[in-house]
């Protein structure tokens, strides 16, 4: 028998400590101080603090995360999911958005999660790939129907679990996903915990023992990919944090260095970690600010080329039967993963660069309609498709593409584009995130619900009761 | 921009397997088949294939962990979870055992798992330290009271849902366990879905997805060990097991290669794996028949030292008054684990091997309420742990011990113990574990519920309903 079963199989393991040694100092931060030190930051934080423009984007945050819960309501992973799970719902304490159900507000947050993820519409963090709203927002909006839940704490609580989130997400970033874990679930769940704490009043230690018991739950393998499953993962995070807060606030006891110790979760789910990146600049930098959002349903390496079509089709008003070819040149990586050109199904469709190319053109849009079954099938869009080659061209950049387009008139018509919209560069307009809202709410809530829904996503900070958002984003 | 960004943070996620290189054969098992394999065979197994002493071990694990269970459910910790959660409690499905309270069947399997293991009194399969009934049992035992589940069935699921969690386990121990897991919320809520996913008579695809909805959703960090987030581990494997299961029942879809595939778990959640331990000899070895139990409430290194005591004290009707000295012989590892000399608190005194000696000899048991804060704090006992003396002595091994009582009167009593009672040489009794039972019951359960309690799982095999049993071991 070696030491290990006498650690593990005894009430002993309470006893690790004694024989754990020492950890050296780590670079900007003492390894020792890092869940505290966050968990300090959280519980003082105020809005005050909290500067204009960073409230802005976290109001933008809200407003497309909202929509893309609602474009992905109906979706079938969530009809699945909430009848598998109706038989064990609780009180009916929260809303499902999109949809009639209210349930209890540890399924709210996990069936809402899903719904706004499952369409890989929602928001994202380019620098850790941490898709930040669906944990946090998830959590502390059901949390807003259970409590009273003001506006302006509301923000406060979702800028704080964004920034935890992310800031942990940064220090392990890219060691801890090339690991195979879905970094939205598992550093996802600590934002749901901050925020959700925050929200319940955590003290200290109360903080430091929902972060540890967030990072005893991290939720997602990326081998998950492709599959409903994939979409659980913030849902089950936003839900696993919540759970953390709750039992933090009655002084459920856990680890004070859940983060940061030898067997914690920086050093357990990475093979890299700096600490800095946690500690660093709290109350400084806001990691909201550098969120984006996607204007197109598909993966990021074609919405060059679709930005490109829309904006020569309504620039010339083009229909597809005046094109006789239309030519893309792409980065390698678009042909690589997205080099499909015949696809069959909707999702199909996501991956070929063909396709949507096609559909830009015809229907001027590229949302979750766009690749459908029924788009991919339509006969004037396949018939375009078919008249779409692409070069690769290894001097363009990954959001950048080289479109010419020859009418059967022999005129020649060409765009380039540097910075596809929705990129870091060339971000969403208010206005655009509003249009996307719009159409990912079409048959799901009444336009005059959808247009107060959004109201009350820009407004977010003066409300006095954060649940009215809930409210007017169910059906 | 990295390719990483292009593939997590869009649909495109669906599409890494296109860069995905094959992977090399590894020994005896291909890799792609794991999962596919163990799903087959649960799926397929039939109760008519386990050995009787296989069932009969069975009978022991479920004997003792309802004792377990019912020993830890007033603990501190089980009474803060059920505060914190109670809110959100669904429909009155499943009994916590040991209390008044009724809940949904996944709060029942949560906190039933925290009682069994706050007290670190569970069983033990010493080859990977898991302990196997926590998530296996928790979960079956919640969804036998939702659906009609006969004995025969709940033993059944029992079987392979422990065979499935020590497999695993044995794939990846101790390398899983070197990284800072704690294998029995990890490994464990395979063996919930597994157990809680043949009740639910899910097909082999279903079972498949239901594996790699358990392999996304691990819990526990070693961390955590010496808080109550340590016993947080089996409730919520149990848990997410069973909710993996009704996930998947309902058609919920996600790998065919949850377990092996390369960001799978065995691969992110190790650093060595042996595919051949989950899919070799299946149906011909059950891992069940390896469980130990524990006779003292507190780490095996100090088992042998109490064994002993216990042994002198009966044998010669020894009093505390009687006794000069005791001198102890051990094992290294006794006196780094537990060499506490002064212990103040009954948590403290389970890391002294001078109390265990002392409490062992005044009071003939080393049960919970020989490490209570009384019982360290008793005079008698606090003159009799500083007349006991320790030799370390590295010709012993861990399970033995050489110990010399010096009486007043001059007499010297010797003992060697070669195998303490529990280890896998000398396994508890039936009547041992039935001694166990009842004083764990003790205050719990009224003395005939115990009786009956004790009954239904010797005879969990001809009951019509297993239900009975929860609801005989619930207040």
């Amino acid at each position: 028998m070696d030491r290990r079963k006498f650690i593990g199989a005894s009430a002993l393991a309470g006893s690790v400590s004694l024989a754990r040694p020492a950890e050296p100092p780590n670079g900007a931060a003492q390894p020792a101080d890092v869940t505290r030190i966050l968990a300090e930051y959280l519980v003082s934080a105020q809005l005050a603090d909290i500067p204009a423009p960073v409230r802005r984007e976290a109001a933008r945050t809200l407003l497309n995360w909202i929509g893309c819960a609602l474009g992905g309501s109906r979706n079938e992973a969530v009809d699945i999911a909430v009848s598998a799970l109706a038989p064990f719902f609780g009180p009916a304490q929260a809303s499902l958005l999109g949809r009639k159900e209210r349930v209890d507000i540890f399924h709210a947050s996990l069936l809402n999660g899903i719904a706004s993820h499952v369409l890989d519409f929602d928001d994202t963090h380019l620098r850790t790939i941490v898709h930040p709203a669906g944990p946090v927002v998830s959590a502390i909006l059901a949390l807003s129907e259970y409590r009273p839940v003001s506006g302006s704490d509301f923000l406060l609580a979702m800028v704080l679990g964004i920034e935890t989130e992310c800031r942990i997400g940064n220090a392990v970033y890219p060691a801890h996903y090339d690991v195979g874990w879905h970094i939205t679930g598992t550093a996802g769940v600590f934002g749901a915990a901050a925020a959700a704490g925050k929200l319940l009043g955590l003290s200290r230690q109360q903080m430091v023992w929902a972060l540890s018991l967030a990072a005893t739950q991290p939720v997602g393998l990326r081998e998950m990919f492709g599959t409903m499953t994939k979409s659980f993962h913030p849902g089950r995070a936003a839900q696993n944090g919540l759970t953390a807060a709750f039992l933090a606030s009655k002084n459920y006891t856990s680890s004070d260095r859940g983060i940061e110790a030898k067997s914690g979760w920086a050093n357990v789910l990475s093979t890299e970690r700096n600490y800095a990146e946690i500690t660093g600049g709290l109350g400084r930098t806001y990691q909201v600010s550098l969120n984006t959002y996607k204007p197109f349903a598909c993966g990021i390496v074609i919405h060059p080329t679709i930005d490109g079509c829309i904006q020569l089709r309504d620039q010339y008003h083009l229909t597809a039967d005046e094109i006789r070819s239309i030519e893309l040149r792409v980065h390698p990586l678009v042909l690589e993963l997205t080099g499909k050109k015949t696809p069959r199904t909707g999702l199909e469709g996501k991956f070929s660069v063909y396709h949507a190319a096609a559909v830009a053109i015809v229907e001027g849009a590229a949302g979750e309609r766009q690749f459908s079954d029924r788009a991919v099938r339509d006969p004037v869009v396949v018939a375009l498709r078919g008249r779409v080659s692409t070069v690769i061209d290894p001097s363009l950049k990954e959001d950048q593409v080289r479109i010419a387009i020859v009418l059967k008139d022999g005129r020649r018509l060409e765009k380039y584009i540097e910075h596809a919209v929705g990129s870091v560069n060339n971000p969403m307009s208010d206005q655009a995130l509003e249009a996307k809202f719009a159409g990912q709410a079409d048959g799901i809530l009444p336009s005059d619900r959808t247009r107060r829904a959004m109201d009350l996503c820009w407004n977010i900070v003066a409300l006095p009761r954060a649940a009215a958002l809930a409210e007017a984003a169910s059906a």
